[in-house]
């Protein structure tokens, strides 16, 4: 839902945020694979660091600043100090700080980060719309600071990983875009050059097609898009893959490396005498997004399966729907709910012992006393996964009949309920 | 780790983020058994909302402000509209404007929403102090909607569900203390003796103990504080229950129920023609948080188990250490590695075709030249759940020596590494 006082700004309502959470689950999942650690950063920083990193004087337009309501509370503004804060617009500036904050050993790298804060970008007010264009969104962003020398594969690394994950959600075909320097651009023309040349080597060794699109890259550094083809056939920018050689140059970043001319250059020399000299070398910054907005890749998920989601990411999985309103039917579809939440039965009040490991699945109940084939119709229309329906027969022999729509075989037992107890809520589970 | 860009505003590195992400699912697992439903609300709401809230009135002190950069994006003003935003220090107002965006019965009553967004209030910047005095926090916070006649239940679930989670963790003892109406407070003095009444009582009937803090509710409502001493007999204010007859009033929210008049009373009759009378109901508004603010916690953590972590909550549960650098230890180590994370072993840049189910173990991998003594040493000391040694004999064998310190009974075997990577991440394969 929106509300007029937040434009652009979605609420995700328990359904949304249901999908949302696997969604970054599965991430999280493959990040153990690709190497990434999250990290958990703020939400507003000086502005100083807004000049440092340059968004201040090239991206201004679409921030937001931030200063205490009450004068009194401002910060004390001391040498070089500001009191104003800008909403962070991106995670960058912030996982550089993490890289400058501790000496780092070409040994660490390539060090990757991963992050899911919201971030807010100033769209136009008539702009907004829905979940796809939006000030607040979430990215599953992640930054990668690498040596000159890794970066061609990193970057076949991330297409792997974007590959995969569309793979899993069912998305697709993608073409990929290459994005060269803008007007507008910081860095010198050589560093661009450089930048570029890395990009076009590593999509040609990693066998994927691509198109130029001349000009269109960030401010900082050029970039890969990947462009996602709807069963419209419309066009969506969704993953991206952004090499940047400015912002680690504007944070002073460095790290210790044996012959650092030539590592400088990605290249490696037998030479001992200069193996035995070490010197601070500049990593590689390379932005990269799997989903990009996760909001807006919901909105295409949502015409895409059109009410028929995958079990793993179906915000309602299953629903007990009871036959008539007596105390035994009810008591015993009571107790199917819980054995699918994996909850013990919660006899009301009384006070709990032991901590919950439910099963993860998303389950509704239904005891209204509306008819019954109404309410089966109603949940096959909203597309639950497994609908389990309890009457008196039910009750008195512990038996459920479960109709599953997204499941390869129905069942009517409580053996099934088990089995449906433990699935499994990864996309493995769900084919 | 801290920034002089976000003073009051933590950086949680991996280890950091580890724990805060292995508490939040611990808290969603606990959701299934006590009905919340978790939602993802806005970080930024129009004056307008706040000033309907009364946080403008009563608490613009603590608040920021949040406004266009460039005045060309201003949100053009219309009527009753204003182009200024307040950073939220408060999930309340979010949910209720969810609340109030359908038509609700008495049926649908509890409703609870659960948040963990990050939450900003200006505290002085004197006072700002690691992870215990911030500006920028994660509550996990919750709200209960519900009948006056089902308060009593709410909190006594609610105080259940903080003794349930100080348990796990291992924290306490704790003390209750009741806050009643403070000198600034919104709302007639009827309504506050009708709410700390009903906190009373619910405090009575559920056998625990309180003591009465005179004038220190909050300015909309009266509230159950949960003070925890820590193991140098210090205390600090964490869990907290508040009772809020305003904040449904400001937002004029309401529910369907028979016979209204007792209903709001939280009594009900037996005379059918007033059962069959329908009429709105203000709902009762529970504020609570188990945790309080996620990082505060952490804080109280990091000093209650001392590097000492429980297995489910260690941010360093495993490191495999090499004994030297041959190619026959380091890729049989990397192979053990692997079985340990639970991915396939990844022949360097070759294409991943299904994606990863991970243990979700939290494992290191040390493979430098440093002698191995001094490295399990420091393993022991920054107190790694497990460690995995590999020497050539086991290369060979394809063997491992484990070394398990937060376990019951160590092991030397691939059967081993087998049983440490089935281990569950939750609380109960912890004890
Ligand atoms: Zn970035
Ligand atoms: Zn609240």
């Amino acid at each position: 839902m929106t509300s007029i006082y937040s434009p652009g700004s979605p609420i995700l309502l328990p359904n949304g945020a249901r999908i949302f959470n696997r969604l970054v689950d599965f991430l999280r999942q493959q990040y153990v694979r690709y190497g990434f650690q999250e990290v958990i950063t703020p939400t507003i920083y000086k502005k100083a660091l807004w000049a440092q990193s340059g968004h201040l004087e090239n991206y201004a337009e679409d921030m937001y600043t931030v200063t205490s309501t009450s004068p009194a509370r401002a910060d004390t503004v001391g040498a070089g100090e500001e009191a104003e804060y800008g909403l962070k617009p991106m995670n960058c500036p912030g996982h550089c700080l993490i890289f400058g904050s501790q000496t780092r050993s070409y040994r660490d790298l390539p060090l990757r980060y991963a992050d899911f804060s919201p971030l807010h970008r100033n769209e136009i007010q008539g702009a907004l719309s829905g979940l796809t264009r939006v000030r607040r969104f979430h990215q599953d962003d992640g930054h990668i600071f690498c040596r000159p020398s890794q970066i061609r594969e990193e970057i076949a690394k991330t297409l792997d990983f974007v590959r995969l994950t569309y793979k899993v959600l069912g998305l697709g075909p993608y073409r990929l875009v290459l994005s060269t320097r803008p007007d507008h651009y910081i860095g010198s023309p050589e560093d661009w050059a450089q930048a570029e040349e890395a990009l076009k080597t590593a999509l040609t060794e990693s066998g994927h097609e691509y198109t130029i699109n001349e000009g269109d890259g960030a401010f900082y550094g050029p970039k890969i898009d990947i462009i996602l083809k709807d069963s419209d056939g419309k066009e969506h920018q969704t993953a991206t893959v952004q090499l940047d050689f400015q912002l680690p140059k504007r944070f002073d970043l460095s790290y210790d490396a044996p012959a650092p001319e030539y590592e400088k250059r990605g290249e490696t020399t037998t030479d001992p005498q200069l193996l035995g000299e070490y010197g601070p070398v500049q990593p590689v910054l390379i932005h990269r997004a799997v989903l990009g907005s996760a909001e807006r890749l919901m909105a295409l998920l949502i015409e895409h399966y059109n009410g028929k989601w995958p079990f793993w990411l179906n915000p309602r999985q299953a629903i007990v729907i009871t036959v008539n309103g007596t105390e035994p039917v009810v008591g015993w579809a009571r107790q199917a709910y819980n054995l699918l939440l994996g909850v013990s039965s919660d006899s009301a009040s009384a006070a709990v012992t032991e901590p919950t490991a439910p099963t993860g699945l998303a389950v509704d109940f239904d005891d209204s006393d509306r008819s019954v084939g109404l309410r089966v119709r109603e949940a096959v229309a909203k597309g639950y996964g497994v609908i389990v329906v309890v009457g008196p027969q039910d009750a008195e022999n512990k038996t459920v009949g479960v109709n599953a729509m997204a499941l390869a075989k129905p069942g009517d037992s409580e053996a099934e309920l088990k089995r449906l107890k433990r699935m499994d809520m990864t996309p493995e589970a769900a084919r």
